[in-house]
């Protein structure tokens, strides 16, 4: 630290120049406030004359009066301080000038921020990192420093030739838009976030179990929420969803149509098409959140809420799982009239994203190798699932089922009302086993009564071996 | 396109295996619906039997058994379809389903997006991209790519090398704090976002005229806003802030306190031991915004709110101004007792930031070249605010003023009432002179009557050039 630093000051201009005297004036003022202790130390000459753009003289002028009238003293090679007597004798002591802390909400109940480091993980949503194409992107981060290189500004709509390429693909696959009808995020979960806050209608309905984490963000926002019960055994209930939209009122209904977090899930069509019936009637907006239906069993899109409805619906989508989770690419796609009001929640939030990040997705995308990569992990997949539903059916005692999501990331677990569940994790956790059984993604007393289990996350003999761990103390 | 995308069933399982009666059964109650019109393209057996984990011939069987019943029909090579006669023998169309568009609010009333292409631009608050370390950056990606490598995963609080490289920054000169207490954060915008989310009392109290995005997040997060005069030519009037903040209660007062934006202010030593007083007094936390003091002129540290104040001091800071905007990369240093509450908003909000762009800061910082980059800026801006001062001094009529920050990259002109300063912009516009006059940094009437003027954003002659024109209009 060597020397303590100097204060800060203003010196008050009488006229349009600052005269010598303004500086003595300004430093006396300061004094007189009292709360400038003895000893603290005055800004440099050199520093007040380039601040103020003066001529070395007139500050020495000032400080050679304020030494004559006893309020500063100089030390040789350490600069001007405050004299003693002419300030309270003690510096100011942070302890007793403390403000309080803030307060703050506590925090919800979220799960662990990062993976376990050891030990067989269940559930993760995430695929395993040994398919994603770390590699490839390497190559597009080292191709964009060469060319076009780091650029200084970032678009806060996102980069141009991101939302183009995002537009061509959507259009590709049945879904119309232009890329000034996306606007890019920091994974899907800023798209749900900048949505949110832009609602006037301050009224949710979300399935229930749901994507806990963007349960708890309506929640903080404080939106009030409505829980359409989603039994992925037994399909959506359309009625019911009729009764709780009915009574709820929401402004807005926000589907994850595919592959479903957390119970694998996939709308029918049927399904969407009654969803979207529902909104007409009861004057409801939505919001589909399509994760998941790059991670096809068969490299074929199925119809979606924004290909049945149109582009009244909000469509958010992500590279997050498919691509490299720490590259943080999402995006929303609005209709041109909600754009504004979008983008602006999205500036007030970040003000815009990292342009690498994105530069690179959309290399990945221009030179094509995204289809690749997303046939090669739906094959891996594929084959996973399959070996994943073999062992289930093995190893599974009688009364426990699951879905069968034919794609995504994990399917459903259910077990028997007799099982305990929180006992249950804290037996694995003891074998280093790791399962996720909290209720946050649920409203209220949860319906079904299990958890997510992946078969994307690690080779097929692990995931095998934690079910069979499962299995031994599911007969215990 | 090729051939429409086939419909998503659901196959509802009667036993534990499903059977063919099962397919048969699901897909005759998809067509009861009524939903699913004639000609829609059924799952191809593939496709079933993968996803189901069946045998070839189940799927065959249950399709031979609708095609028997009449329900659908098979086309060479192109699969199995809804028969006419069995549904609505018209396609569902988006238009007859078409939900309502969402109802949100209009967006609040921001500056551009992005810098003017042509023309020049006097109140940028950024550095000219030509003092950015673009090059030692692009060095610093390659070195990441090399080792160690592109992780999969982020760290939800931020990079761990960041976190430590930013505590050891702070630590040496004189703010005290470990890597536990930094959260990173996309830019400076996500760090008041995220702290604002948190907040149990939502009042806050700041300053007018304010960084306008700053008061309009809050404003769009609901937080009830007192305004504290801010006059850079007579300094802060403590009287007239203690009436604001008794009379307001807020529970945080936000404060900028270096190279105030848009004013250009710093505050004296004894205001800031003085609000910390009030702060106290009142019962109000405070939260320090310190983006400019990286961009002091001597290269030295002046006493800061969370020096003076202590670890219940809310700090934020930003490496976007100073190091490349495009990257993105803030944080905020909390008491370890509001980590988690802080934390669990940004995790909502954008879940953790991209791991590259933090990765090559804190090699940046690890290579120690901040320092020096810091260092030629400063050296650089000082130049170019010397000329600034000097050409004002020069050029501008009476009655005009302006303030002396000796630091950051902008200072504030502030002209005689009688210029309508609309017209003024508009005028300047014309001769592609940009400035911004908009009054969303005040609260209500503003007391000030001018605009920024950036010294770090262009070359002086520039800078000049767009001076005398602005003269040129003052005197018209």
């Amino acid at each position: 630290m060597g020397r303590p630093p100097y204060v800060s000051l203003h010196v008050r201009a009488s006229g349009r120049r600052i005269a010598a005297s303004d500086i003595v004036d300004s430093v006396a003022r300061e004094l007189a406030s009292g709360r400038l202790p003895a000893g603290s130390r005055l800004p440099p000459v050199r520093v007040l004359e380039r601040q103020l753009a003066l001529s070395k003289n007139t500050v020495q002028v000032a400080y050679d009066e304020l030494y004559a009238r006893g309020l500063v003293e100089t030390r040789e090679r350490e600069g001007v301080f405050v004299a003693a007597g002419a300030a309270p004798t003690t510096r100011a002591d942070a302890a007793a000038i403390a403000p309080p802390l803030p307060r703050l909400r506590p925090p919800p109940p979220m799960g662990r921020a990062s993976l376990p480091s050891h030990g067989i993980a269940l559930g993760p949503v995430f695929i395993d990192p040994e398919l994603l194409p770390t590699e490839r992107i390497a190559e597009c981060v080292r191709s964009v420093l060469r060319q076009p290189g780091l650029d200084t500004f970032y678009d806060a709509q996102g980069h141009r030739g991101l939302r183009e390429a995002i537009a061509a693909r959507l259009s590709a696959r049945g879904i119309e838009c232009t890329a000034d009808e996306v606007i890019t995020t920091t994974g899907s979960q800023q798209a749900l976030d900048i949505v949110a806050r832009a609602l006037e209608v301050r009224r949710v309905a979300i399935e229930t179990p749901v994507y806990a984490y963007a349960k708890q963000l309506f929640e903080t926002l404080g939106l009030q929420l409505t829980g359409l019960p989603l039994d992925p055994f037994a399909g959506i209930d359309l009625a019911a969803w009729e009764r709780a939209l009915a009574a709820g009122r929401p402004g807005l209904v926000y589907a994850i149509s595919s592959f479903h977090n957390p119970t694998g899930y996939s709308y029918t069509t049927s399904e969407m098409v009654g969803l979207l019936e529902l909104a007409r009637r009861y004057d409801i907006a939505v919001l589909e959140d399509d994760w998941g239906s790059d991670m096809l069993s068969d490299g074929e899109y199925r119809p979606m809420l924004r290909m049945l409805g149109g582009d009244h619906v909000l469509y958010v989508n992500t590279f997050t799982k498919k691509l490299l989770p720490s590259m943080r690419v999402g995006f929303v796609v609005a209709h041109p009239s909600l754009v504004p009001s979008i983008l602006a929640m999205k500036r007030l939030s970040t003000l815009g994203n990292v342009w690498l990040a994105e530069a690179v997705v959309a290399e990945f995308l221009e030179r094509g190798y995204y289809d690749g990569h997303l046939a090669h992990v739906q094959r891996e997949l594929d084959a996973r699932y399959a070996a994943c539903l073999a062992a289930l059916e093995e190893l599974m005692p009688p009364g426990v089922r699951w879905t069968k999501p034919g794609g995504g990331p994990t399917l459903w677990l259910d077990l028997p009302r007799t099982v305990d569940l929180a006992a249950l994790e804290r037996r694995l956790a003891a074998r280093e086993v790791w399962i996720e059984t909290r209720s946050a993604a649920f409203f209220g007393e949860p319906h079904l009564h299990g958890f997510r289990v992946s078969f994307a996350w690690q080779p097929v003999e692990r995931l095998r071996r934690g079910l069979e761990i499962l299995a031994d103390e599911l007969r215990a």
